[in-house]
């Protein structure tokens, strides 16, 4: 038996993963790898692109894992500039370049691409996505010729983490979402506390505006039109969402999930209505996951997620075995001096769920209220009716808050009850935290509501 | 019926939390209230008098939660100055300041007092122990005499924060430690970070060196006499630790257990070998827990389990229904800038309770690498050989370190393993972990070893 070709499609996190986990556990007289990205770079923090674009770190090369020459040097062929334009499940064959190669297994992570609504179809200078390290470089680009006024349209995650940015470069900022709130994973009460603090940045929010089209001069963006009123701009961000990147995978007749995202087992492994595609696996935000706690399909695309499934895919490409059961919906971020957080279920998301539920909110502090540096943070926790299980937690505070989320995500994952959870012996001193932590705080109310 | 009496014995943080919980459940006319303090404060943070001494807070105030006279409004007679002498369980009454009162209910929560070893049995001006707010207030004003040198012995978390707090005062200190190295409730390659660090600050720590008198010059110590020299000291401080005050309730024929603390039941009952005292209940310092990874009784005189346990004890006095687990031993200090925390068996405890085990030590960063502000930290982990079942974990770190303890805290409470660890959902975004979190991170090599 001659060596197993492994051919990894996408070289970020997911797919660089799996190939570093195989790597790890067969040698290259034992399986020879090679991988296509067909943008430049390989294994990046996206997610790290704000905070190049604000000035608070260096980028590109800061927000690069690992590079080509050092996946090379642990027998990892890795091509940029290489896009994988056709799959043939029969032959065991991909079209790259123009050219043929077969493989053995093939490693699905083609990641996700940005939602451009019709509207943004027409390229035009000065628009832009958030989605790999070349739109970043791209965007500081254009940036660099000198801009002044910046619409970002979008305010989720990263179009409330881009306007931050685009604001810190000196730009006049107006961010623009269609629903009535920023964050709009979270639930309306804290996301008015995120609305507030946008504002207080001197960034323009403009909630309940829906974006019509861009107008353009000379081949570059010059406004926004909206539903309410006209917004100049010289640059635009989008930051409505991305889907799963797929086309290619759909084209070769490989099986999408409900979300439209590529459905794998516990162990990575591509599958359909007639089971497993045999030999091929999928990984990172091309991907659909199990919400645990809905317990629905559904598309969350997240650096963490991908690198977790890429080395699942790769232990278990190698001989290993390893699984990745899903996703509670976890995630964190900071807004100036302001952090957000979120695990399980939104109240939104828990009645589309079919829950009933109770919500408590708490107003407590990071530190002892009379440790310097004590200053407020607001924890919401949603619990199922009766049972009083834990179904989902949202922090908003100033300092040593959103990481907080991390005790509530281990009790959603381990579905604790909200009254088990006012026992947890949780780290006390005054530095961190009150002699009644927050979380348990929140837990008490919560038990209180039931 | 008339009213029920309630009295409590010790109005710090159990007994008050006890009466304030009965008093929500039940009004002035079912219940009287009556607590009884020997000292002259209620309901403070002990936990708090290093940075109160340190400066960094003021005090006592600062350090007050309620004082008498907030609960005399809510209904709660609180008498300060008044000690408990006597109880008679046959006739249920206590004597207090040579009167008798009668009652239906008790709560004992006298706390726990400083181990005072032999060789300062003999009270001299300048020595002091760290318990109450009392001594807070007492080293104050010794302080505010103007002092030179200090002693502090013992290097567990009182010892090493007081350390800090003399040092900051301005005084040159000298930490004494009798076995090899501060916070032996940490493993030794842990402690060893933690020596370290008190070094740079300056402070004195001596290790293996046992304490055998002091010197005295006109009733004011003078010096600390050890088997490694004498040192000069004109205030000294003791953090060996502490024993449950316990003395009235063993004189009164209250059972205890076998850590010469109070035994209670999940409800905060005081129970023996014959069962439950009816209306007798014990809360904090004096109380006996479960270490629930070790299955073992324990003595762990915490503010936040005291907390815990006299709400326990108000709401099913009140007629409700709580319960108190145990603990799994979690604590976290911080000494200037270093952040050190634990939760569930150090190794050596591990052993002591008859686990095999592996351990796993990585060193991470709180925030992806390439964020400003990301600074080391060391995670250790131990595992039961085998079941990879989460026995313990130790962070020592310099920022947004401690904390993490939690998301530990809550898997050894849910009886994770450490494979089932690598696959949580915990928040993610570059200002405040790497994309494999130091939490995961450690798992994963923890895994490794198994």
């Amino acid at each position: 038996m001659g060596r197993v070709r492994l051919i990894v499609i996408g070289g970020d996190a997911a797919g660089m993963s799996a190939a570093s986990q195989a790597r790890r556990r067969l040698g290259s007289g034992d399986l020879k790898i090679t991988a296509f990205e067909r943008g430049e770079y390989t294994s990046y923090s996206a997610c790290g692109i704000p905070y190049w674009v604000g000035g608070l770190v260096d980028g590109p090369g800061d927000l690069i894992a690992r590079d080509p020459a050092t996946f090379r040097e642990s027998g990892i062929e890795v091509h940029t500039g290489h896009e994988v334009t056709g799959i043939d499940l029969a032959a065991r064959t991909v079209t790259v370049n123009g050219r043929t190669e077969s493989f053995d297994h093939l490693v699905y992570a083609a990641g996700a691409t940005p939602i451009r609504p019709p509207w943004a179809g027409t390229p035009a200078g000065g628009v832009f996505g958030v989605q790999t390290l070349g739109d970043g470089a791209a965007l500081q680009q254009w940036l660099d010729g000198g801009r002044d006024s910046a619409v970002v349209i979008g305010a989720g995650y990263i179009g409330v983490e881009m306007a931050e940015a685009l604001q810190r470069r000196g730009l006049r900022v107006t961010l623009v979402e269609r629903s009535g709130q920023p964050m709009s994973t979270i639930d309306p009460d804290m996301g008015a506390l995120v609305a507030d603090s946008v504002r207080k940045l001197g960034i323009e929010l403009r909630t309940g505006v829906t974006v019509q089209g861009l107008e353009t001069s000379g081949g570059r963006v010059s406004a926004v039109v909206t539903d309410d009123g006209v917004l100049p701009a010289d640059v635009v961000v989008l930051g409505l969402g991305v889907r799963p990147n797929t086309a290619l995978a759909d084209a070769a007749g490989l099986p999408l999930g409900v979300t439209g995202a590529l459905a794998t087992d516990l162990g990575q492994r591509v599958t359909g209505p007639d089971g497993i595609v045999e030999g091929v696996w999928a990984a990172g935000d091309c991907t659909q996951v199990t919400h645990l706690v809905s317990g629905r399909p559904a598309h969350v695309p997240l650096g963490t997620h991908a690198n977790k499934q890429g080395r699942v895919a790769g232990i278990n490409i190698g001989g290993g075995y390893a699984t990745f059961p899903g996703v509670i919906g976890t995630a964190i971020t900071k807004i100036c001096d302001l952090e957000v957080a979120r695990t399980g279920l939104s109240s939104k998301e828990a009645e589309a769920a079919g829950f009933r539920f109770v919500t408590a909110t708490v107003e407590s502090t990071n530190r002892a209220g009379y440790f310097p540096g004590a200053v407020p943070m607001t924890v919401k926790l949603i619990a199922e009716k009766d049972t009083g299980l834990l179904l989902g937690a949202q922090i908003v505070g100033r300092t040593e808050a959103a990481k907080r989320i991390d005790a509530f995500a281990v009790a959603v994952w381990n579905r604790m009850t909200v009254t088990e959870m006012t026992a947890l012996d949780l780290g006390y001193a005054p530095p961190y935290a009150p002699v009644w932590d927050p979380v348990l705080i929140a837990a008490r109310k919560a038990g209180d509501a039931l």
